[in-house]
Formats: structure tokens, C-alpha cells, sequence
């Protein structure tokens, strides 16, 4: 029986996951986070309230053993229902009929895999301890307690799954021949909500991602268990409008009046929140290595922070956790294999949803508004429901293809938008875009780059 | 009279160079410098020995006003000689007759400007000051002397000239919104030596840059003005073969004598000194802003490393300093306008020398041996001779014309790139590339792509 033991740095959703992975094949786990346990405090201090989990992540959480209990209290949606200007509404599927993305809390997931993991035998699990030093050729790492207290941890490998201010990657800065970018979108957020109405009843449509898209900024929600909705307004930092440039009541009102007239009927104070809250700025990092001597790895959003914009974040990460569930396997316990295939394997990966989700901003923002991206789209589902072996959409590829990795999807979609630009330049494309003459060239263009 | 005041972090020649533009300019300047003066303790510490200068370099010290004095002490290389494995030597020239880069003497050139910013009365310089703290908002730098004393030091603005591991750069890592990236190049260096022959001349063809393709990793060798050459060995960090693979000296011996064989007659110690020392890594900067609440600014190596392959780091600081010198004058010292356009103007240029100087090293270590590549620079070098207002060769822009700015550069060579993959196609290019449907065809490409 293996003896080794695990130092796993983060207890939030991916860091909970590996702790229980890592477990369940013998190994010894310490898991460390700095927060309180939100179980006990009853505050969740996370920064977002719900995320958006889709098959990528059930799959992984169902090939580590993991029931999809989560699923039950996540509610799914089907399509994006876009807000125009005007208060009309336009609906534009995720994927075929039951495709969904599940809006899950982000808290409940996490609380729900910290009480699967202290179930574990082989799990020790430490709230208030926070990293302060990790020596990268032992694994021995120092954490201060809440009391103020030192505690030097030794074990044999440790994994940093603390998160996009990752404290472990921050110490690997010292490292020789360590590469990392820390790169700032233009855009910040601010979170704000829509109440549930009085008779517990959501007040927009329940199951959809409802998006107000208005190309340098945006509003998105999506709904809660609870009748209520979370929303994210995204708006550029600096410059015109920004949330530098509006800082007076009264511009803050006209600005949301404007843009956001029928959300401004459901929104909780959105003027008080817009002025009172700070903006979280987004950001991507991007490094490598993800592993240092095979003895300490990196993990989630610590190896690969990315933009909210293709809900991907937590699904990433589970993906994460899920190969290296398997690389184990492979290599038979033999971490000197396994951390270089595990990085070998998951960076692509990491750098292709990176690039993904930060083009999504603009899909988001300002396609989703647009007709012609509404008509690209419908043509790609109705291309791809007679083709499959030929097309899957850029965004099933990414949402509800678990066995394609995010760089295949990154590849392939690049090629079927060069297809697409050509066949939106057809001259009567919007009157003749379900005729057989489009299906064919389509047809021809789709078997040339992606038949056998 | 102006009345405000400087701090200049870094005495290296782009520290230097700012320190006396800025006080030609009327201000009050303190230059701080980490390492001990190099003109006292007659070791200069910096790591390069000689690099190389062209005409963005001399233009940009003409343009503040320096003397070309430098040039005197510089040796004009006017072709690569391309050492075979087999020893035969193949030239190909920079550019037009004329044309040459020159190899200079860093600490040289640093002597020489320092002398000039000891001669300005607004100038005051402080070596053994390194620099450990600094406040963003004030301008105000903690440094640590020789003595271990600490001084603060207030002033109104200040610039981080302290080379690409800048403690300024390093210090805005904390800062809200600063992007930043650093890339560690699969290839580290060693510097060896070629002595002068006994009657003090040159071993090797002396007005010439000597280059060792050899694909995955290169030799090269810049003349000094005493007959001696400097040497770096660019090789692979890790792999096969790598400064990490090459451990015994018979291995070293055999591949050394296997590679360079014509080389070997002439390098001192070549097998000690690449078992003595320690290969440097190569690795690039790229951060985002250059500039902190007007008051607090980057420039150089400290706000664009870039890797030796273009020849261009101190051409692009030079350049850095030219370029803020003329934004004093066009904004009559309101830096609140000089910061934000100097980094709007010089950053996109440095991201372009950045990735040129990336893309060289395959021309330098794998191209130059190439008859191909050889092809093309002669197919080029004849037709921008013919056509000088449609085509100058992408190396000529870089190195030759000055009022091409590196971004221009990049995208014009990008373009050139294209039509000549194009031409190289003709399918008797080999024996026809001076016959006149040739020129005719790459005349209609370029008129199209250049043209009016």
C-alpha cells in the first residue's frame, strides 16, 4: 500500500475535489485553506455567488466517483435570452434541444465536496491556515494559523489549488526559468441582484442565461434556486462610459436608465450598489511550468486563471483533476511521470480556454445583439443537425463535448469561422439561408476540411 | 526655470542617456546606480561584454545631442560570415555597401555617457545605491547603500532605467491593473573568447559578425577593437543537446569539435569554460503600463527585455530616450500628457521588437545556413535596389531606418514575407532569380501590396 502523503494548498471546489481524489488512491491528504469554514460560518466569502457548470464538469465529477447530487439543486439553461435595447427579446439556443449549462452556487458545490471529503478516511482538512512559505524541492510548506500560530507541514508532493491570486504560484516567481503573464482585461464587474418576487417565483424567464448586451459593456443574469438572480454588470475600467468616468448619481441613473430600462425594473438599489461598490478587475494568468522538481504542482484557476465570459472556470479545473485521476492510473503512481504529463497534456488546454473565454467578451457583448451572428448561429445548428460527423458548433464543441480537448475546439472552430465568413458572404444569404444551395456549399467546404 | 526634479534609477548607458536629456531639459536629476562606479573599480560588472549598435542607436544619441565620439571606438561589421560545419565560409551582407552594424563596448559606451552626465551640472550621480522601496504615488525611492545606511529620497518624478530585472518593474507587480509577463526562451547562453593574434590583429575576418548556424543552437562572435573576439554559445536549456545533457568533458570535447570544429583552433578553453560557467538564460519582458499617476515611469530593458537575436536591446532604449525627449518639447514639460503618450507611442514598438527579436533566432541559427534563405536575401537585396520605394528588406528596417518604426517594421515584413513565399515558389527560382519575369512578377505583388 502507498504511504505518500499530499499537501493540497486551497479548499475551494477544485482543491476539495483532488483532496478526495488523491484520498481515494491511498494517499494522505492534508487539505489547507486560509478562510474560515464556511460550513461553520455560515458566510460565504467566495467572490462569485453562482457559476456556470456544464458537461465537462459533471463528466469529471462523475469519472473521479463523485455523485452528481449537485445537479439537483442547479438549474439549467437551455438559451441565451437576449435584452434588446428596446426591452424585445430574442432566444438563441445553447445547443440542441436538452443542451444546457446549469447555474449552480458556487458555495453550495463547494460545501457539498468539503463534506465528501472529510467522509474520507485518508482526509485531514485545516480552515485559517494561510501559506506563507513553500520550500519547492521538499514540499514543506509554513502556513499561519487564525491564532497567529507557525505550522511547518512536511509530506512528500504538494499541490497548489489556491486559486487566480495563487499563493503558490506566487512563490514560484523566484523560480529559475519560471514563465508567467498576469494580463488585465479592460473591463472590470460589478455584482448585482434581482430579488425573487413575492410568491418565491423567478421575475425573468427561470431557465435561461438572460444577457443585455451592449458591446462595450453588458449585464448578464443567471438564476438561483432561491427565485432570485445573480447578475454581473461588465463595463471597461476607463475611458467612456467606464466605472472611472461614472461616479455622480445622476449619471450612474441615466447610464443604467438607458441601457438597462426593463432590468431597472427588477434590479435590488442598482444605483446604490453601482456607487457604493468597488469594480473587481478580470484577468487572465497564464504560466509555466505547472510542475517544480515533481514534487509540487499547480492546479485550477492557480495554474490558469481565465475570463468568466465561456463559463468554463470551475470546469477547467475539475478537468484538471479528472486527468490527473487518470495519470495516476496510467503511470502507476509515479509522480515523475505523471506531474510532466499532467502539465504536458493540460497546458494547451489551459491556454485554449484562456483564449476562448476572452473572446467570448465579444461574441457576448456585441455579436449576441447582432442579426448576422444570430443567423450564423441558426445555420450552424441547422448545418450540424444534418452533419454531426462533420460540424459540431465552436460552442457545443467547448460546453458539451467533454471528449474534446478545449485545443481541439480552439483549432477546429478557428477553421469552421473561415467556412462561415465565406458563406455569409453569399449574396442573398439572409433570405436564402435554409436553402439546399447553401446546405451544399457548406457541405462542400466542411467535407474538404474535415472529412475523412 | 523649471524647478522640478528627477530620480533616475539605474546607471546603465539608457539610465545615463535619460539622466542628461532630462537635464538638458532644465530638470534636476539624481542618478542612482546598485553596483559600485565601473570607471573606478575598472571591472565593469555588466554582463555583456560588447553588443551591437546600428543606426537607431546613433541617430537617437545624435538626436539628445550627443557626440558620436562612441563610433570612433566601434568596429563596423558589414556581412555575417556563416561558418559551415565544414568550415567553408559563406558572407551575406546587411544590407546595401555601406551598411553595417557596429560592434561596441558596453561598458564603453556606459563610461562615456556617464562622463558626459557627471559634466551636466544638473546631474548628480550616486553609485552603490540599490534601490528597495518606492512609493508610486510620490515618486519618493528608498535605496540601501554600500554601507548599509538607508536613504530616502524625494523627488517629483522618476523613471526605472534598471535593465530587465528591474526592482521598479518588480515593485508594480503590486500595483492595481498592471499586466506583466515574463518568458523564459528555451535557449541559455555562454560567453567564450577568441584572443588576439600576437602582433594584436584580429583572428577571424575582423569587419564582419561570425555566426555558427547550426539550428537548434548557434555560436557567434563580435569583434573587439584589441584583435580578441566575444563569443556566445546559444544553446537548449534541457533536451538533447543542452547545456543540461552536456556534463563530462569528453562529451563536451566531442561536441564542440564536431560543431565548430574551425572555431576550435581559435577559442580559448572552449571545453573548461563551458564546463566552468554557468549558462545565463534568455528570457523576455513585456509589461503593461510603462507609466504609474504621471509621476512614475519605465524605459528600456526595464519596460521591454527583449532576447539578443535582433541586436537591438540598447537600440530600442536609446530610442525610448529620443522619442521622451521630443514628447518634452511637443508637450512643454506637462508630464501629466508626456507619460501616457511616450508608453502609447513606445509600447507597441517594443512588443515588435520583442517578437522579432524572438522570430531571429531561427534566421540567425537555422536560415543563415540555408541556401534558400540565402536566395531570398538576394532576390530581395536586388529588387530594393531597383525599387527602393517599394521594398526594404525587413532587416534593412529594423537596422537601417530609423524613421521606420518597429511596429511599421513588423507589419510591412510581414507582408514582404508573403509575396516572397510566393516568388520562392517560381518553379526554376534557383536558376532564374535574376532573370527579368521574375522581377516583373515581384514588381506587380509589391506594387499591389506597397504601391500608391
Amino acid at each position: 500500500m502507498i504511504e505518500k502523503t499530499f499537501t493540497v494548498v486551497g479548499g475551494g471546489p477544485v482543491g476539495a475535489l483532488l483532496a478526495i481524489l488523491l484520498a481515494r488512491h491511498g494517499y494522505k491528504v492534508g487539505l489547507y485553506e486560509g478562510r474560515p469554514d464556511s460550513r461553520q460560518t455560515d458566510i460565504y466569502q467566495g467572490k462569485s455567488i453562482n457559476i456556470a457548470l456544464s458537461d465537462r464538469g459533471w463528466t469529471s465529477l462523475a469519472s473521479i466517483g463523485i455523485e452528481a447530487d449537485a445537479k439537483a439543486a442547479a438549474i439549467p439553461m437551455f438559451h441565451r435570452t437576449v435584452h434588446g435595447v428596446d426591452g424585445s427579446l430574442t432566444t438563441i439556443p445553447y445547443g440542441e434541444e436538452d443542451d444546457a449549462i446549469w447555474s449552480v452556487s458556487r458555495g453550495g458545490i463547494n460545501q457539498r465536496l468539503l463534506d465528501i471529503a472529510d467522509d474520507e478516511p485518508n482526509v485531514s482538512t485545516y480552515f485559517e491556515h494561510r501559506l506563507i512559505d513553500l520550500d519547492f524541492t521538499s514540499a514543506t510548506a509554513t502556513f499561519t494559523t487564525g491564532n497567529d500560530e507557525q505550522v511547518v507541514v512536511a509530506s512528500d508532493y504538494l499541490f497548489g489549488a489556491d486559486g487566480a491570486h495563487s499563493k503558490v504560484r506566487r512563490l514560484a516567481h523566484q523560480l529559475p526559468r519560471f514563465s508567467y503573464s498576469q494580463t488585465y482585461m479592460p473591463q472590470s464587474y460589478i455584482e448585482m441582484n434581482i430579488r425573487a418576487a413575492a410568491d418565491g417565483s423567478h421575475q425573468l424567464e427561470k431557465n435561461a442565461l438572460h444577457i443585455w448586451p451592449r458591446k462595450d459593456f453588458m449585464l448578464i443574469a443567471l438564476p438561483n434556486p432561491d427565485g432570485s438572480f445573480t447578475c454581473t454588470l461588465f463595463l471597461n475600467h476607463s475611458g467612456e462610459p467606464s466605472f472611472e468616468s461614472l461616479q455622480e448619481r445622476e449619471t450612474v441613473e441615466a447610464f443604467l436608465n438607458t441601457h438597462f430600462a426593463d432590468a431597472m425594473d427588477y434590479l435590488e438599489r442598482p444605483v446604490d450598489v453601482f456607487l457604493e461598490k468597488t469594480a473587481a478587475p478580470l484577468f487572465l494568468v497564464q504560466v509555466f511550468p505547472w510542475s517544480f522538481n515533481c514534487k509540487v504542482g499547480l492546479i485550477g484557476d492557480a495554474a490558469h486563471a481565465i475570463v468568466p465570459f465561456y463559463g468554463q472556470g470551475m470546469n477547467c479545473g475539475f478537468e484538471d483533476c479528472a486527468e490527473l485521476n487518470r495519470l495516476i492510473g496510467t503511470y502507476d503512481h509515479d509522480w515523475e511521470q505523471i506531474f510532466p504529463a499532467y502539465e504536458n497534456v493540460r497546458k494547451p488546454n489551459g491556454d485554449a480556454i484562456a483564449e476562448l473565454s476572452k473572446r467570448n467578451f465579444i461574441e457576448m457583448s456585441d455579436l449576441s445583439g447582432d442579426s448576422g451572428f444570430q443567423l450564423r448561429k441558426k445555420i450552424e445548428a441547422k448545418f450540424s443537425k444534418l452533419y454531426p460527423e462533420l460540424w459540431t458548433p465552436l460552442y457545443s464543441m467547448v460546453t458539451f463535448s467533454p471528449d474534446t480537448p478545449y485545443a481541439e475546439a480552439l483549432r477546429v472552430g478557428d477553421r469552421q469561422k473561415e467556412i462561415m465568413d465565406r458563406i455569409m458572404q453569399l449574396p442573398d444569404i439572409e433570405q436564402d439561408w435554409d436553402k439546399p444551395y447553401v446546405v451544399k456549399q457548406l457541405h462542400e467546404l466542411a467535407a474538404e476540411a474535415f472529412g475523412d
